[in-house]
């Protein structure tokens, strides 16, 4: 029931907040791997990897084959481009800051006071 | 003890897996603003509204005026701004698929196989 009512920019944003899963979609980046390759690298035992991937897949943020006995994993962009969207609207306020910064060292390195706001 | 293992980044995600919390960064994007104006769209109780600001400024997200009276809330950029680092670093998987897009298309329409620009 929670499940259907929590809207995908959530659930990614949710399914992010782990290191662990960060860690996974970071090698994923790199191609898709099996379950055991995943677990490799990390001192947790199988089933809570399998629980991580579980999470990362209802997120959306990656599929898994279907072949029964490999499923290997595989990374899917949509939600990570959704996160991508979602803090692009709020790059102006750094770009622009620097950009204030910009024409602030401009008015020093002229000598004239620019008009200030 | 748990908030102490707990890196900026899984902070940071956990306090944005949260709609409400987003619809206030939202309206602080747009300037500064007292807890009561923010409360104002929403249909929730102002402590709850006061928890997830506390969950915000937990994560560096936003800061509070030390005014005692009205404690206007602020965006704060340096968080968000680790965000867009850390999905920038996936942003070329779509980039690349894209441009894999553009030279597929290319040698449909050449009638080629090869680009050869």
């Amino acid at each position: 029931m929670r499940e259907m009512q929590t809207d995908p920019l959530t659930t990614t944003f949710a399914a992010l907040a782990d290191p662990t899963r960060r860690a996974i979609l970071n090698r994923l980046s790199r191609g898709e791997a099996t379950v055991l390759e995943l677990a490799e690298p990390f001192e947790i035992s199988l089933p809570a990897i399998s629980r991580h991937l579980k999470v990362l897949e209802q997120a959306g943020l990656i599929s898994r084959g279907r072949e029964a006995q490999w499923r290997p994993c595989r990374i899917e962009t949509p939600a990570l481009e959704r996160v991508d969207g979602w803090v692009g609207h709020y790059r102006k306020l750094w770009d622009s800051r620097f950009d204030r910064m910009d024409s602030y060292i401009a008015s020093l390195t002229k000598g004239t006071p620019d008009a200030e706001q």
